[in-house]
C-alpha cells in the first residue's frame, strides 16, 4: 500500500442545499475515505442561506457596520459544518467540525472581504491523524480584533484551497454544479471539450473573462502555495480521473497551444475623440478614473482624419456612468471633443500558455474573424491571452469559430 | 445626576422575531441608554430558527452529536446579535455582538443542556465603559473542549441572569411575551393581580409548578448571585415601575402571606397498594425509580382495610410508563397487590413566603377545598408552599376559590 494521500474536498451551497444533498455529500466522503485517504471537508452555506441572512442586514440598514454582517453571514457555513459532520457520524465515518476561529484561519481586518493572512494546520492535522474528518465552515475567519471575518463571495473556494497549503493535501477537490472545465461555453458550442488539465495561468486568464468556475482569487492563491486543485461535479459519479486538474505548466501531459476561448459581456466601450496629441495625456483620462475606483481594462489610441487623437477603452458595464461623470469633470484638463459609449460589445478572449512560444496564434483570431466579417473594435494581449472587442451581435459566430480554428471541437465518437 | 445604573435586557424569540420587531427591541434600548444607563443586551433566536435547526440535526440522526447539534442550533442567537447590534447603530445607539466564545461565557462539557461555570467580564465592562452596548448571542457557551455548547431549552434566561452577575447589574430585564408574573393563571382567574414584587424562593415553587414565565434555572441563578430580575413585557410601553420584580425576600415593601396559586396538569398518580408494613419498603419502591431516572413527586402512605399498606405518589406525566415498567420489574422485591394509576389528576400549589410563619394558611386551603367539595387525594408541603392532587375536573373551581379565599381578587376600580 503507498502512502495515505491527503485531500480537500469543497463543496458550494447547491451540493449541500437540502438534508438530502448533505446525505449525498456524505456518502462522497465516505467513499474517498474508503479508498484509504485522509479527507478534510469545506463547506458553503445551504443554497439561499447566505442571500437571506444578507438581507436581514440590508433591511435594516444598507450600510450595515461590516463585523456585524460577518457574524450575521457566517452563521451559514457554521450551520453546514455541523451537519455534514452529523451526515458523516451517521454512517460510521468520525467527523467533527470546525468554525475559522476554531482552527484558526486569520485574515487580514478588512471584515466582509478579508484576505486569509495565515491557517493554523495545527488542529486539523491533529484531527486528519486521529482519522477524524474535519468539516471547515468556508467563507470565515478570525480577524485581528479576534471577531468573524467573511472572505467575500466565492470566498469558500479560498478558504479549501488555504486549507489545502496548510495540511499540504495531495489536492484539492471542488465540486461543482459542473463537470470540470471547458474549452468554451459549451450552451453556446456544442462540441466544446472537458480539459483534463489546465494550468493556473490559464485558468486565471478564463476566470477574469467570466468563465467563473472559480474564484479568482482561489486560483492565485493555488498557484502561489503549488496546490493542485480539481473541479468536478457534485451531482455525478466520480472518479480519481473526474473533472478537470488545475496545475503547474510541468505538470501538463500535451501541452495544447490554446486551452479555451473565453467571452465577457460584462464590459462596455467607451471612445474618447478628438484629444490634443500632447504627453501625460494618458494620465490625465486614466489617472482620475483609478481614482474612482474605477478598473480599465482593454486600451487603444488611434489618430483621427483630423490629426486630433481618440482614446478608446473598455470598463465594467456598473461603470459606464461614473466613468462618463469622471470625464466631464476632468474635460477641462483633457480638453476632450465627443465621448461616445457602447454597452453592446462582447469581449472574445484565446488563452494558452502555447501563446508564449508561438506568435502565429495571434494571426489565426485575426484571420478567423475577418472570414466571417467581425469587425475588431480594440484588440489586447497578455502574455497567455488576446483578447478583442467585438459587436454583441456575432458572439456566438466568433466563439464557434475561434473554437474550431483552433482545433478545440471534441471529435465525435462514432455512433457503435 | 445619580450614579449610572448597569442593566441588562433579555429579549426572547418572539421578541425579536421579525426584522420588524428587531428595530422595537432596538428602540427599547436606545430609550435606557438616553436615561443614562449602561445597557448590556441578550437574545434568542429569531422565534422558529432554533426549531427549524432542531429539526435540521434529527432529521440527519435523532442521536445527533450533541457537539454538533451545538454548532448548528446555536447559530441561531449568532445572527440575531448581529442583527440587534446593526439595529442599534443604524439609529445612533454604538453597539456590538458578542458570541459566547468572545466573551467568553464557559459551561461544562455537558453539550446540548450545559451548565454555566464562569462569565468573563471583562471584555463587556471595557465594552460598557465605552458606551458601546453590548449585544449578547444568550443559550450559548463554550465549554472545556473550546467548542460551542448551548444551555439547552430556556438557557438565554439563565444567560441574562449570568451575564448580570459578571458586570454587577443593578437589574436583570427579562422581556417577554407577557407583563409580568401573576397571582395565577388570569386565563382562568380574571382579576388575577400582576405582582410588583416576589422572593426567589416563591418564583422557584411557581416555575416548578407550571407558571413558566422564567427559566427554573435563572431564577435559582439570580438568587444566588443576588441579581435583582424583572420581568416584563416587549409588546406595550414599560417604565421602571413596568412588571414584576424578583427579589430577597427582605427588599419585599409589603410582606403578603401568600404570592399565588398555581396549578399543572402534566402529573399522574400511581398507587402502589397492599404492600407488606415492612421496614425499608420506601426504599425498595422510590430506589428503581430514582435509578431509573424518574422523579417521583408527591408522596403519600396510608394504611388500608386489610392492614396492608398503600403507597401513592405522582410522576410526569411522561413518566407513567416507564415507572410501572420498574414496579413490574420489582414486584418480587417490593411484593405489591396491586397498581392503580390516574392521569385525570391536577396538582394546585399555594406559595408564598407568609406559610413559614403563619400555620393557619394551609387550613384555609382544605377548608375552601372541603366547602366546595372537592377531594384531596395527596398533600405535599414545603417551606413556603402546600401543594394538593386533585381531580382534574375541578382545577378551575379550586383555583378561583383558593385565589379568592387568599384574599388575592385584584379590586375592581369603580367607573367613573
Amino acid at each position: 500500500m503507498g502512502k495515505r494521500k491527503t485531500i480537500v474536498m469543497k463543496f458550494g451551497g447547491t451540493s449541500v442545499g437540502t438534508i438530502e444533498r448533505i446525505r449525498v455529500v456524505a456518502q462522497r466522503v465516505k467513499v474517498e475515505v474508503e479508498r484509504g485517504h485522509r479527507v478534510a471537508v469545506v463547506v458553503s452555506a445551504m443554497s439561499g442561506v447566505t442571500n437571506r441572512m444578507v438581507g436581514y442586514c440590508a433591511e435594516l440598514d444598507t450600510l450595515a457596520d461590516p463585523r456585524e454582517y460577518d457574524a450575521v453571514v457566517a452563521s451559514g457555513e457554521q450551520v453546514t459544518s455541523g451537519l455534514v459532520a452529523i451526515a458523516l457520524q451517521k454512517i460510521g465515518v468520525p467527523a467533527r467540525s470546525f468554525q475559522g476561529w476554531q482552527i484558526p484561519l486569520r485574515t487580514d481586518d478588512a471584515h466582509g472581504k478579508a484576505s486569509i493572512e495565515s491557517v493554523d494546520g495545527a488542529a486539523l492535522e491533529r484531527s486528519l491523524l486521529g482519522d477524524v474528518v474535519p468539516v471547515i465552515a468556508g467563507f470565515q475567519g478570525i480577524g485581528p480584533d479576534q471577531r468573524i471575518a467573511t472572505l467575500g463571495r466565492g470566498g469558500s473556494d479560498t478558504s479549501a484551497v488555504a486549507v489545502a497549503a496548510a495540511i499540504k493535501a495531495d489536492r484539492c477537490d471542488i465540486y461543482t454544479d459542473v463537470d470540470g472545465i471547458y474549452t468554451t461555453d459549451p450552451r453556446i458550442v456544442q462540441r466544446a471539450k472537458r480539459l483534463d488539465r489546465i494550468t493556473y495561468e490559464e485558468m486565471l486568464e478564463l476566470a477574469s473573462v467570466g468563465a467563473k468556475v472559480l474564484q479568482t482569487r482561489s486560483v492565485g492563491l493555488a498557484m502561489r502555495e503549488n496546490v493542485r486543485v480539481r473541479v468536478l461535479s457534485s451531482f455525478a459519479e466520480t472518479d480519481d480521473e473526474s473533472g478537470s486538474l488545475v496545475v503547474n505548466e510541468d505538470e501538463l501531459v500535451e501541452k495544447e497551444l490554446v486551452a479555451g476561448i473565453a467571452y465577457s459581456r460584462d464590459e462596455a466601450k467607451i471612445s474618447v475623440r478628438r484629444i490634443p496629441d500632447r504627453p501625460g495625456i494618458a494620465a490625465a483620462i486614466f489617472g482620475p478614473l483609478a481614482a474612482a475606483n474605477i478598473n480599465v481594462d482593454m486600451i487603444v489610441q488611434s489618430v483621427g482624419a483630423d490629426s486630433l487623437n481618440n482614446m478608446t477603452f473598455t470598463v465594467g458595464l456598473t461603470d459606464v456612468e461614473a466613468a462618463c461623470a469622471v470625464l466631464d469633470r476632468e474635460r477641462g484638463d483633457i480638453e476632450w471633443g465627443e465621448i461616445q459609449t457602447s454597452r453592446n460589445v462582447t469581449k472574445i478572449s484565446v488563452v494558452g500558455v502555447g501563446m508564449r512560444s508561438n506568435a502565429g496564434l495571434a494571426a489565426v483570431m485575426f484571420r478567423t474573424l475577418a472570414e466571417r466579417g467581425i469587425n475588431v473594435q480594440v484588440i489586447s494581449t497578455s502574455e497567455i491571452k488576446i483578447s478583442v472587442l467585438i459587436d454583441a451581435e456575432y458572439t456566438e459566430l466568433a466563439v464557434r469559430a475561434l473554437h474550431t480554428a483552433y482545433g478545440l471541437d471534441k471529435i465525435e465518437e462514432p455512433n457503435t
